[in-house]
């Protein structure tokens, strides 16, 4: 039999002997171990720990095999092939930098997914230049009325095409506390600001009223609590005096892309770890 | 006579044909522009300008004759001559890394100016590594009690040294009110973060609890208003999950020290100038 | 009449009151700066200077009265009302994140230009998902026995279609010397390397085996130097032991796209001085 | 017993088993992993590990008891305890921001080490501001003519002082063929330059000349091929046409401090293995 490529991910209370136990285990199943990242939280006394290996047993026996060392550990663990993609759904609005970029990472492969659907509140035409290969297109327009139905048939979309992830890509619309709470660890948003500062509408023209000398965005998971979820990747750059409202929109379109495409990554190679108001993200 | 060098800084309701009477004015007074540099601000409707020149004239020949063009176009100006040194006072506390900086830069002249003084609530021995030169040290201990007297004399030392600028080199007590108010404009601060996030005490605790990917320091003006005055100059650098609040203290470190050391190497060239609630920054 | 906005570029031997003549030319006919930057290259004794002006009079009025201040200073200058948007020709080949994102700039509005033209090695069919819109396609296949002539019918199109800039959007072809010669001035290329580390080909490759921590991109003017022509924008990022030439690669068109696009950019907004074997930017 | 913590670093070709074989070993000896790094060079075919772990057995015992697995796996290894500092030798020039540096960061405990001597080519008193506490001062001036003694001179110190590494903190001489080869794998120098770019003398003055937008800063292992050998650490910093060979002479001060600094704290953790042409950094 040939080898398949996993992913083990796994979190635990600390105490001695799991990298051990893990690492003793894949050997013994004849598995190689190709990256393996852990961290040791001091405050939460939790331990963290991504492991990618080739092994030649798979998954199901795998996934059997491991259930002691689980119970013994207390782990909260998940074992993935890697070849079984992540199935994720795009939210879009108007501005498209962001759905236009993951799009043209997605086709020359640099980010390993099965786009499930794309989902706006605007129709097809306004996408008329982009390319959405046999990818689903849904339009649902919302408005205060329909609201909750319109939350209705996106939960319906979620959960008909077994979505692992909801990228919101400048998704324009804030989701329902409702939906937040169903979706939570499920659904990634990008926030054009280095948050925590200006949290809500219209971060750039904050900034630029406070005389901010950097932008930035971030990625984070959506939580009910607006703009206060676990952060996943930010990053920043440099603005001037110079620089209106519409040139911080201009700069910031880049950080948008960039930092939402490279959480997406990290989430897409099961490197994104919860844990509690934080995330653990072990890079590459 | 040989040429002066000098630093001209402007501002005034934005109308056409301003950078013509200067740099005419300069032109026709024998100077010669090194570097000039404008920002038409269309919120305020205001426009400011530095204008860096060599002259064979005098300075104070020179400011009797930008009178007129002063008035005609309602400026608030200052010209110096470049040689003139601006007189700055160092506040200092335990943490010594800025202060060593800044002297460091000066012995070296990176920063040219004048240190009349550096101030601490700490006795002299605990800087006893530190080469003060000939700077005079003021031990103004402060209490809860005394701070109204302690403060009385930092403006008494302020006064008697002419102090153009006061830099809070990590001077961990917070201004009274009174205080601030009196160095509105004269006193530049290092606060530990990327404001506005993180105001207050222990910001980099506060960024670990957060989950933050980049911490920040930031220098701005002191004003009444708690780590909300004008942003000079800020800076960021990444951090993990892996790094505890003592890592974070020692990667800011080095932050404090570039920003803070930036910012005043901006005033001290006349660099900076005053827009409401953010500065205008010339940087080179 | 209504004003229009104007770009004033201009180099010469420097001297006391080229400042104050062009200011004052622009006020007297009646224009407003709204950006100004100059330059005074201690080393070659010249000075460079860019005012972005609205003014009330047509372009040939002005240009023509602007002849004997350019006589007076013996300047090398150029005027151009911004509405007359520069002819921009893009040449690629089968890796095509450059071009992509140039035409996402393109039709969002961050670069305004005119496309007069994408050029191919390879045919339409290799970039099936690209929307061209009315963009004339040439499809110019090249091999080392056709080489002549299918730089001639290069030629011939930017003549025919007065292009003024060529933009090789990682075009992995070298252009012959008399090509390189032809266009000197005229042409921009990416180089997926920090120049001058890494000439020629493969730069990922020879960065990865160097063991380099920083992988970078540089847009250049073309001359018939190899990767030797004035720089026009760099940027970096960081890399790590465990980055394989592959991760180089993906990361490395990340920072080709915008250092193209700003270089790009810069070059539209008339931004960028020729100064012998380096380039003058007055960045934003 | 109260615990202790180790550092334990090993290279080996890579084949399946090491991690199982050596996280079992330090499980078994009562020890717990606080931080695990791994890098498996598909290249070499070599895989590299540094363990971090706290552990109640001393440190002969942990070796004696390795050492079937270190023949088992072929591996290249070192196990040191925290505690047991490396001791480093700094030389210095007249320009002295590395030195003034590094001697802050040891004397409020950034960088864990014993200093065993400060060595110049210039007299003490060049250094009068400076504290160097009950370092060992040696001056050891330099000609061509006494150069072969001067290196034999500080050989001795080297030897006698049990010097594990030496730091060339802008020590402007170039050591001899002999000496390089002597201290091959014991020496770090920083080189004012983003390597491999202007390699040899005055590199900012080659990147002015060259019009580059970005300077660095490179701290390398020291070999006879001049700036060729492994690469640590680099940084980089945006410069301007604007920016004299002095001003990046300036802004390259805190590049090069920035640099050599991260690179000897990297070296103090056993955080910097060699791979050949190119250093392994597992950076915290």
């Amino acid at each position: 039999m040939t080898s398949e490529n996993y992913y083990l991910t796994l979190t635990c209370p600390n105490k001695p002997g799991i990298v051990a136990a893990v690492s003793t285990y894949i050997f013994q199943a004849g598995g190689d171990i190709e990256e393996a990242q852990q961290f040791d939280d001091k405050a939460s006394k939790r331990f963290f720990m991504r492991v990618s290996f080739s092994c030649p047993v798979d998954a199901a026996t795998l996934r059997a095999g491991f259930v002691e060392i689980a119970k013994r550990f207390e782990l909260i663990w998940n074992l993935r092939a890697v070849k079984d993609l992540k199935r994720v759904l795009i939210m879009a609005s108007k501005l498209d930098h962001c759905l236009v970029d993951l799009l043209y990472r997605w086709r020359i492969g640099e980010l390993p997914m099965i786009i499930c659907g794309i989902v706006s509140n605007h129709p097809r035409e306004v996408y008329s230049s982009i390319d959405f290969f046999d990818i689903p297109f849904y339009h649902l327009p919302v408005t205060p009325e329909n609201k909750p139905e319109q939350e209705a048939k996106l939960l319906d979309i979620i959960a008909k095409e077994k979505v692992d992830m909801v990228i919101l890509a400048r998704y324009m619309q804030i989701l329902s506390d409702h939906l937040s709470k169903e979706l939570t660890g499920r659904c990634i948003n990008v926030h054009h600001s280095f948050l925590p500062s200006f949290k809500g509408a219209k971060p750039y023209h904050q900034a630029h009223a406070r005389g901010i000398k950097l932008i930035g965005a971030t990625a984070h998971f959506v939580t009910s609590d607006l703009d206060e979820g676990p952060i996943i990747e930010q990053d920043v750059t440099r603005v001037t005096h110079g620089d209106t409202p519409d040139d911080l929109v201009r700069k910031g379109r880049d950080l948008e892309r960039t930092v939402l495409s490279r959480a997406l990554r990290y989430y897409l190679h099961d490197r994104v770890l919860n844990n509690g108001a934080t995330s653990v993200v072990f890079s590459d």
